[in-house]
């Protein structure tokens, strides 16, 4: 079959027609599907249901180290948290504080912290004329969301195969002072499911800043959270690289158990360095008394340790896995010699990246709601909501059941070719 | 008996000396006694361990409203919980926000978003010279240490049997527009159990700030934590005040379950006007995707609704009322005809605030960790923790055994006695 650019106006009208004609009826169906946001399904929550369980009124609510986990106190998490979760993150325990139930409360208060004390005795950046951070694009929308609020500049940064363009961060970090921290989702990434290359992390762990309080914001989100069991991606630990590197402090380095449990009542983690930590702690002692120790025992308990973790993982992957695939298979067996968009398949994540033709990408997502079909809006993927090639598509298959996901993934083809032949027809 | 003061100066050594045997004889025996935090017993947290029982893997773990409550979203709280805590704070549901484990991290999120954002569109603190807040004092350790923390500096109010000295607040905060906020325990206060009179309240409504983002900092920790249930104190609602006074928008008001079911496992909230609402929810929605309604849906199907939830505080009560009465029946046996400490009998809340002599809290507080016995560092209860009398000491009877109390507070009137005794010694 030709490419959409290789047919004639009279082909592609001919197209188009069809086309039209099987979107009126899938139209007619009446659909609501949602492949918006990176929600896990009702049958992996089901997974973990167990935990439900495991604290009942005859438990033993005291800790290892004999602490009432009912009561006040704990500031920084009970020691098997940590300890499961500093396997989860693949660092020390004395580098881990055990948060609440979300990650990205952490990075924002992280960021809060930065804005208003600084960063280990630097200036607040509230004082500051200037404060800069590197967005690698497409990334996480509610990471351009947090630096956005609080005001500070947002810089793109092409994403490769590879990660984020290292020239271009090597050489903006080590130029200018204003620039504070770089977002990063270095595994199975938001939106495209790339894992940074062995290169890629020790060249971050081997920045020069300009800026002393530069610090890498590196999002671990989708740490263990493999689609296949013998095609696993693998990411060098970024604490250990920073300090083999001579730069011990450079990194703070989140992750959560959200996807792994319950979203929105699983724990949440930061790990850093020891000078990282007592900075951290200081505005921590001041904040809260302690976050929940009864849900952090609940998953330790459960998951019992970093093995029984992996192997619930598997079994997320298990219903992830086809979902992922149904996508995909659809994504090549329609488009893929059309040349009207490309993507990566991802080994693990959340997310399927799509970049359609440039100009494109509102215009498919608007057509696919047309037919009941909710996608991320697009521009989402980046800074300011402002997708400067309007390409990228965030396609999030892990919520609609697979019945669903066959019926919105053609929904979502037959948008984006009834888009791009719009699109191309402009020029002929 | 005549008073200390009154007694000559061989007397007083006469008594110096019965009281130092009979100290070494406690100290002797190498207690650990800890009357330093309001931390509920573990009778108490027993009360609450049905609530382990409410959620297992049988249960609908859907809300009211057919959400899913084991995942994603839902911002503000699930409805069941709102209108809880909302019966709890006195208010409607659509004023309240249902947060994480703490209400002191509502108030530090409070604090650090005017820091960074301002209030309702007020210029951001940081960008000012100068913010005050109004303490009144003695008051709780962990607000002035929030305030501290931002560097906003601390005026102090003294308290009086109604509250805060009112012709003082409403001086002062109608003269300095650098004065943006009070903190205020307004049921029970911490430390000396007062309830603000009716007149204080209204005095607090009808206040006309200097600042149009004065806001006064409702902390009803203690709302429905009485000690008798005949004889309990009445605090007008504040939010309703202040609506009919005009100023709608002038308070914040705190609350959360940590002394009702769990502390660091309960759920924490504010409650505040539409305008407070959207402001704050401006954050809220980058800050967070939402906090853990598990634990919501947790707390709303043990205690069903407010009427559970005042039933099961009478048995707090009948637990926590025969410690204060331990101890301020020893205070007053032993110490009521002395001349050298006075005290207020609380109705409620978890605190018993001793007026020493001035000069000798800190030594006092020193005389009784000699035997063992561990109180609040003196000078705790006033910002920078600094009594410029050294007199206020705050006693919390709520952790020991009614045994350990009991023993307790016989240490602690003896080193009450022995430092009075030197301290007037130091005149005659």
């Amino acid at each position: 079959m030709p490419t959409y650019n290789e047919m004639s106006r009279e082909e592609l009208l001919q197209e188009k027609s069809e086309l039209e004609a099987r979107f009126e009826e899938v139209k007619a169906k009446g659909l609501k599907l949602d492949m918006s946001r990176g929600k896990p399904s009702a049958s992996q929550l089901d997974l973990a249901m167990g935990m439900m369980d495991v604290l009942n009124s005859d438990s033993d609510l005291k800790c290892e180290e004999g602490i009432d986990c009912r009561n006040y106190g704990v500031l920084d998490g009970i020691r098997e948290a940590k300890q499961l979760l500093a396997d989860m993150m693949e660092v020390s325990i004395e580098n881990v504080i055990i948060y609440g139930n979300s990650s990205l409360n952490v990075m924002f208060d992280t960021v809060s912290r930065s804005m208003t004390h600084g960063v280990m005795g630097s200036t607040p950046w509230c004082k500051l004329d200037k404060v800069k951070f590197l967005c690698p694009v497409p990334g996480y929308d509610r990471h351009f969301a947090i630096t956005e609020y609080f005001g500070i500049d947002m810089i793109n940064v092409p994403m490769t195969p590879t990660g984020p363009d290292m020239d271009l961060v090597e050489k903006l970090v080590s130029e200018d002072e204003s620039i504070k921290g770089i977002w990063c989702v270095p595994k199975y990434s938001n939106p495209q499911g790339i894992t940074y290359s062995d290169e890629t992390v020790r060249r971050f762990a081997g920045l020069k800043p300009a800026a002393k309080d530069f610090r890498i914001y590196w999002d671990n989100a989708y740490g263990i959270h493999h689609l296949y069991e013998d095609k696993q991606d693998y990411l060098p630990e970024i604490l250990l690289e920073c300090k083999k590197a001579g730069n011990p402090d450079m990194v703070y380095k989140f992750c959560s158990t959200s996807k792994v449990s319950f979203p929105g009542s699983g724990i949440a983690a930061i790990a850093a360095s020891t000078n990282n930590l007592v900075d951290i702690k200081k505005q921590m002692t001041i904040q809260t008394i302690g976050h929940d120790k009864l849900n952090q025992l609940r998953h330790v308990r459960f998951y019992k340790d970093i093995h029984g973790m992996v192997e619930h993982m598997k079994k997320h992957a298990d219903i992830l896995r086809p979902k992922f695939e149904a996508v995909l298979d659809v994504l090549e067996k329609e488009l893929g010699d059309l040349g009207i968009g490309s993507w990566i398949r991802p080994r693990g994540g959340y997310f399927i990246s799509f970049d359609a033709l440039p100009g494109c990408a509102k215009a498919i997502v608007a057509k696919a709601k047309e037919a009941g079909v909710v996608m991320t809006k697009a521009g989402a993927t980046f800074p300011y909501g402002k997708d400067p090639q309007d390409s990228n598509i965030r396609i999030a298959p892990s919520f609609p059941t697979p019945e669903e996901l066959a019926m919105a993934a053609e929904i979502f083809v037959l948008s984006v070719k009834l888009v791009s032949i719009d699109k191309i027809l402009e020029t002929k």
